[in-house]
């Protein structure tokens, strides 16, 4: 099966001149996501990971199938202000200003080994901020794992030091 | 099993004076997620469902995971602005002001058999919104799932003459 069929490019999306990559056919087809489902877990069986942390809001989808395969617990990391409980924080470059993203500081306890999920590998700033997040708490990034790659972005410099694993590149 | 245990009240959140729900402890207990969830599904088994609805960006959670226990397509609601494909929208009223949620518009086909899922049911508002844009679709809205209602905020009287499910009350 190739799954690229279930990735819809949507031209000129969030801004002119970016073609965005559109996952919701594939969460559409129940047989499609299984199978890239077993594809993102196949590399991280053997990695004795304790926790699987998803980014808000795409990772979410995946991250907590990841977890459920996994028979782990599932940690999301979010924008600022909609974590009820003590969080830290984490803040980072975008190509104009920059943007933050928390995590609940009892989420993740020293020891833990962690797999980030989240959907699209780009710049890799959301990527090294959620890994810098996990470190803050005593964990340890075992594994980031994307259901795409945009590998002209080169956000792989930006994870250099970690594993990096995904379904499918453009 | 008390699911009731891995829900954390989190007083003064997002505002004084309300005590928000934590749903994050249920998150990071696998075995207890998974009792929840097995709760959540046994009263859509038998509705010939054809796709799970979920609400960003708590309602991606579980939704997903019902969609998957289903075997069916799974369909993301969205605030503005983050669905890149063509939408219908729908705007509801809030405290103060109003807000809109959006859905692809080629994500759901006259005759779907749709299950709304969020995380809480509240005043009612969002989830009427979605059960609005199903309809607009052209889907039936098979069961409306929750994992907690707050019963106090008769969130019930906004989906009059939908079929009601929740784990947990409030």
């Amino acid at each position: 099966m190739d799954l690229n069929q279930f990735i819809r490019v949507v031209p000129d999306f969030p801004k002119p001149g970016i073609s965005f990559k559109d996952i919701t056919p594939l969460l559409l087809d129940a047989q499609a996501r299984e199978v890239c489902l077993k594809q993102l877990v196949a590399p991280l069986k053997d990695l004795r990971a304790t926790k699987v942390v998803g980014v808000e809001a795409r990772g979410f989808f995946f991250g907590m199938a990841i977890a459920r395969e996994l028979g782990i617990g599932f940690v999301p990391v979010r924008k600022p202000g909609k974590l009820p409980f003590e969080t830290v924080a984490q803040s980072y470059d975008l190509e104009y200003g920059t943007d933050t993203l928390e995590i609940h500081s009892d989420a993740i306890k020293p020891g833990d080994r962690v797999i980030l999920h989240d959907d699209v590998l780009a710049t890799g700033g959301t990527a090294a901020a959620s890994c810098e997040l996990i470190q803050k708490l005593g964990g340890k990034v075992v594994a980031c794992s994307f259901l795409m790659e945009l590998s002209f972005l080169n956000g792989h410099e930006k994870l250099s030091g970690q594993t990096v694993h995904r379904v499918l590149s453009y």
